[in-house]
This record gives structure tokens, C-alpha cells and sequence, in this order.
């Protein structure tokens, strides 16, 4: 397989056509690319996940109902940021429903093979002559096939420092090329409004509905999951896979191995793109995994890395690189799951710094030196069972509280 | 009732002598008081309530097991500040025992009738030299029947800003007055190490350990089980009371009126006590009650409460005195027990913000308004049900972030 980072995203797979304009979404005249197309002239299946927040924006809503439909097929996605269409009532619905019968009407599909996502600001709803116009222009460059990869991948920031795509090629016996490519807009920087993630994956692949959805939601699970910035979530999250066929290649008809390959493209680009979210920004200045073993079962390994992971307290000292393996500890036990302290082992990165309850201070200098440093692992083990789990998180610094007091 | 806040604390109920000293517990010769002793030459019934976190430190499992022992009777309480005695192992509950009976020796009593507690640094054994002066000169000060409940207050402190104290007197028919005196060590400013809140309360009354129990059970369930700074909980959270009879009255044996009065005053000295803890100190600058109404049972209006009032996005946006009830809906979404915006009311104090998903945004002056003042109500009806709860927090400062990045 190969790999490669900020690359043209969706576009990298063939078929698909992407761009983005700027319609001022959120007034000003900014000029900031605010909406953005992917286009498959090639009928796609797609999977998608979504938030679980019981609030949920409208276009979530309007996606989770056209990709509960069986056998249907799409042709695309419109995205915008700066609004993001949720708390907006039956407007919003309508507003959501008008977006993708617009861009339908300009790219002459059905309107219901086009998914909607949106990002910004809740509560208030869409500017929508902006937002027609927006979309009449986008589509007239995607139907002049333009590979508008980067403007695509602007047009969906928000407070995003950074665009942010990955791409996996791998190859079939016969030689033919398969890629994944994939965007994201961050839940890695908190947004003024929403800490909201969109994440969408292109395939020239075809498949299954079925097969997408069982592994976007794995792939999804060990990566977009697994994040966790301030621990709020949001009503737009969303991840979508589109395969267009456009290799004539269906992988499900595919000897294993390249099935197995194609799997781990799809895990390895959410994995990426999860771990830009996480890094994105310059409010955050430390990457950090927290990995739980030796629990009795997943779900409280997981309950203990997220308690730690979201620790204010601790998220704070990481800041100040200090490691501060009694707030670690600590946050570790209200998760409550029964961890006892004499049977705890600790380790930054590979350094120990307590085992079986017992702190091994010499070793304090090079704790230090791990947890100054701009990523790194706190591994603890509760010798309690055999299930792990990991949590990707980062620093809690001031800069994060002054950009979120008010918008 | 008579109710005093900023008082003496402990000393204001009768038979009780109290005092602080300088033993230099965390190095460095500040002269801040570190070590306080409580003394009733009455012996005492007595009632706790400590952290549910797994990780609890040696002086919790202590009290804990001398709170067990049938009609066990006390002298008193010492407590020491810079030092959590936690997470350090048999060390630890041998440095515990060492402090009761050290006290014990020079109170002339039995060293299990000594409550202990500590607050501080985690992970660090106790300076034991240091700890067993304190104790001795602790210990002649209160045999002196020195009323230093300020000293006392002052000694139990860690980044506290200031004392917080408060009693409340009653008056059974023959014209006794019976107080409850209380003093408290803040989770409300969080702790260099940890949020660590200890809280006594003593009474001239005396009643049954079960009686107290109960009681003491419930009005902290109210109160100090109410308060959230950054849903980080201690190791060390403990509150105690104390009751000595020497006013020779029976709580137990009074009539109805008196013993409801009672128990409101406890009520009300823990409520008092609670919420000095959230408005402590110079990081916090807003004190917020979210009341969530209209739940379909008191654990999800909890929830929901909870999700609020620990929301980063959300006590930054007040922190910035910005009402956005888009960050508060979406908190309240991600607690996950069903809610439906449709249904939500919402209002800044007594303003309405939404009304059935309905966004009054003619009132936004009103919020803004709100939202700016140092103490307001988050009040959110579910519309599903008549259960309801209610969460007192505080904003979230940069300075939060700066003070808590290292020790």
C-alpha cells in the first residue's frame, strides 16, 4: 500500500470531481471558500456514520434516511461551513431538502442522490440565496470536471488551522490501481460554535452498501472514535464513503487479500485523518495517546483512557509538561471500575514510572522529558484482565479557553 | 434559625476547641498554616461521607473503617493540608494511624477516637517529623481550649483564596440554642494537585450515629454532590460531622419541629459550604445553576445537568459572558437520554431563550444580559416527564488553564 498526506483528498480517486466557492455563508465577505461539491458522473453506493448526540442537525437526519433506503445510489455530496443548519426546525429540514434538489438540478441527477452536510454556527438558519447561488456555481465546476480537491477541502473548515486529506493506492493482481482518499474538518481545533467533524471518503472502487457500512463503522470506531478533544460532541459529526466503480473493479469480488487491503486503506485514511483532527490547530501543542490494558473487558478500559483523556486536570498538566502521574491516577479511579492502586504499572512511553502501585521516582527526570515532548504514549496497565483500548488525545491549553469565551 | 456565614466555623458549637499550626508540610518555610486539630473533651457520635473514587487515599480508608464500628464514639479530628497521603501504599495507612495516635497521645484519649484527613500533593509520603510537631503543638493549644476555629479554617486550606465557613442556630422549646457549625476546604478553586474537598461540621446536639448518617448523607447529596468545577474528582473528598451533646440535648427526643429543624440546618450549612466552593477563588469569576426540568427521571435530568455544567464549550461561552444556547443544547443532546429539540424550553434566569425548539431571539439583549452577571440559573424543561435536578458550576478562565498547567 501507499500512503500519502495532504494530497488532493476525494479527487485522488478517479471519477470524482470536487470544488469550492465562496458564497458568505456568515457574511463579511471574508472571501473564505464556504461550499464545496464532490461530484461521481458514475452512479456510487455509500455508507455513512454519524453523531449520536440526541440533537441532531438536519442534514444528519435527511443523510441517515437516504442511506437507509436499500440499493439506492448517489452521484454526490454538498457541504457547506459557517451554518450548520442544526436546532433550525422544519426551515431546516426544507433548507436541507432545497440544497440537495439545487445541486441535483444543476448536475441533472435525482435529487435524492445527493447527500447534504453542513458545519458552523447552530441554531440559525441557512442563508439560502446565498447558498443556491453558492451551489450554481460549484456545480458548473464539477460539471466541467474540475479537480478541485483543496478547494473542497477549504470550503468545509471552519476554525481549522489547516486543510487536512490523506490518500491510500493499493493494487490488484492485475495491476489496476485502487485508491481511497479521504478529507476532514476538525473536531481537532474546537470551533467557536461546534467541535463538529466531517470526514468524507472516495473510492474508484465499487461495493456493497453492506460491505462499505461494516467497514466505515470498524474503521470509524478505531479512529473518529477514538478521539477526544473537550469531550463534547456534536450534533453534525459525520463520516461518508462513496465508491464510484470507476476502476471496474468490485472488490468484493476481489481474492482476500486484496479485500483485506482495501480494508485497512479504508482504517488507515480514517486513522490519519482522525489523528490530523486531534493535532490540527495552534491552541493544541501536544498529541497524546492514552492507552488502558490489562482491564477486565473493553468498555472499562475504554470508560478509564476517556476519564484520563478528558481530565481538565490533566489535559492541563500535559500543557505545562508535567507529568503529574497522581492526577493520571486519579481520573483513572473515577472512572469507577474498580481499579486498585498496588496492582497499577505506568509507563510514559517506554519509561516506568510506577509499578504495581509503587512510583519508581528516580526515573522522574526522563518522565519529564517524555511528556515535554510534542506527542507521546501514557500507557497504563490496571493487571486487572486482558482488554485494552486506546483514546487519542491533547493538551488543554489557555489559548483554547480565550478562543471558545464567546464567538 | 439564625444563620451566620464567615464565622468561626467548628467553634461555634459549643464543647469544641480547634486550632491551626505551621509544620512546614510542604518544605519551604512559608508560614502558612498546614496542620489543624479539632478537640470535643465530649466524647462525640459521628457521621461520613467520602469519595467514591476508586483511588482513595489512606486517611479515607481510615475514617471509613472507624465510621463503620458500632456505637464508636470521638474526640476529634486532625487534618493536614500539602499532602494527600494518597497513592502511597503501606507507608501511607502506617503514616495515618501514626498522626491519630500521636494525637491521641497528647489528647489523652483513645487513638481510634481520631478522625483523620489530608489534602494536598498526591503520591508523596508525609513528612512524619514535621507532621508529629505540628501534632504536639496542635495538640497544647486545643488541651488549652483555645478557640481557633479560624486557624483552623486557615490550616486546611490549599490554593484556597480564602476561609469559608458558616453555622446555623436553632431553638428547642426550653429556649436551648443548638448549633451546627461547618468549615470547608474547596474543590470550588481547584487544587494544585487535586480538587480535593474536605468539610467538617460539628454540633452541640447529640444524636445516634444513624440519625447523623442519614442526614448527613442526604444534605450532601444535595449540596456537595451538586457542585462541579471540571468533574474531576478527589481522592480525598471527605465530609464529616461531628456531635457532642453539650448542649445535654437529644436530638432524637425532641419534638418533630425541632428535629426538621435540625436537619435543615445541617441542610442549609452543607448548601452554604457547597457553594462557597464553587465561587472560590480569583480563577472563577461566574457562579451557574443549571436546573434541568421535565425529565423522565431524576438520573437523566442529571445527566443532563451534568453534561452542561461540565461542558468546556459551554463554561467557556460563559467564562466570555455569551449566552449560546447552541453549545448548551448540543451538552444537553450528548448526555443521550433521548431528548427531542422540539420539546426544549430553555431560559437565562427568568428570560425565555427557547420555547418548544422555538428560538425567542427578540430576548437576546435579555440573555447577553444575563449571561453577564456573577450568578444566574440555566433552567432547561425536557418537556418529557416531571423529574428534575440541579448542578451548580462556575465559568472556565484562562487563568484555570495557567494555574493548573504545573505545580
Amino acid at each position: 500500500m501507499r500512503f500519502f498526506e495532504d494530497c488532493d483528498g476525494v479527487t485522488e480517486a478517479r471519477g470524482f470531481f470536487a470544488t469550492g466557492v465562496h458564497c458568505d455563508i456568515k457574511g463579511g465577505h471574508t472571501g473564505k471558500l464556504d461550499l464545496g461539491i464532490i461530484l461521481s458522473p458514475r452512479p456510487c453506493t455509500a455508507a455513512g456514520v454519524f453523531t449520536t448526540n440526541d440533537i441532531k442537525a438536519a442534514p444528519v437526519h435527511f443523510c441517515q434516511e437516504l442511506l437507509s433506503k436499500p440499493d439506492h445510489s448517489f452521484h454526490g455530496v454538498v457541504a457547506n461551513s459557517g451554518n450548520a443548519n442544526a436546532c433550525t426546525g422544519k426551515q431546516g429540514d426544507l433548507d436541507t431538502r432545497k440544497m440537495a434538489s439545487e445541486t441535483a438540478r444543476h448536475l441533472k441527477v435525482n435529487p435524492e442522490e445527493i447527500l447534504v452536510c453542513s458545519t458552523g454556527r447552530i441554531g440559525v438558519p441557512l442563508p439560502m440565496s446565498r447558498i443556491t447561488a453558492g451551489i450554481r456555481d460549484a456545480s458548473l465546476d464539477v460539471m466541467d470536471e474540475l479537480d478541485g480537491g483543496q478547494a473542497f477541502q477549504e470550503a468545509i473548515l471552519t476554525s481549522d488551522t489547516c486543510t487536512k486529506s490523506c490518500s491510500a493506492k493499493i493494487e490488484t493482481a492485475s495491476g489496476t490501481v485502487i485508491t481511497v482518499g479521504g478529507v476532514v474538518k476538525g473536531a481537532g481545533m474546537i470551533q467557536p460554535n461546534m467541535a463538529t467533524m466531517l470526514a468524507f471518503l472516495c473510492t474508484d472502487a465499487s461495493a456493497s452498501p453492506a460491505f462499505l457500512q461494516k467497514h466505515l463503522s470498524t474503521a470509524v470506531d478505531q479512529s473518529f472514535n477514538r478521539i477526544t478533544i473537550d469531550g463534547d460532541m456534536s450534533t453534525n459529526d459525520s463520516v461518508i464513503l462513496l465508491a464510484n466503480g470507476s476502476t471496474e473493479i468490485d472488490i468484493e469480488k476481489e481474492p482476500a487479500k486484496v479485500q483485506a487491503e482495501f480494508i485497512e486503506a479504508v482504517q488507515r485514511v480514517c486513522s490519519c485523518l482522525a489523528r490530523k483532527c486531534v493535532t490540527d490547530g495552534e491552541k493544541v501543542t501536544k498529541f497524546v495517546r492514552v492507552l488502558v490494558e490489562g482491564a477486565s473487558d473493553r468498555e472499562s478500559a475504554e470508560q478509564v483512557a476517556r476519564a484520563i483523556a478528558n481530565s481538565l486536570l490533566v489535559k492541563s498538566s500535559w500543557y505545562g509538561s508535567d507529568p503529574n502521574w497522581g492526577r493520571i491516577v486519579d481520573a483513572a479511579g473515577y472512572a469507577k471500575v474498580g481499579i486498585q492502586f498496588n496492582l497499577l504499572d505506568l509507563y510514559y512511553n517506554e519509561v516506568p514510572a510506577i509499578r504495581k502501585g509503587e512510583p519508581l521516582v528516580t526515573n522522574k527526570g526522563q518522565w519529564k522529558e517524555v511528556v515535554s515532548s510534542k506527542s507521546f504514549l501514557i500507557r497504563l496497565n490496571l493487571n486487572m484482565g486482558n482488554a485494552s483500548e486506546e483514546i487519542w488525545s491533547n493538551d488543554l491549553s489557555e489559548a483554547y479557553v480565550n478562543f471558545n469565551k464567546s464567538e
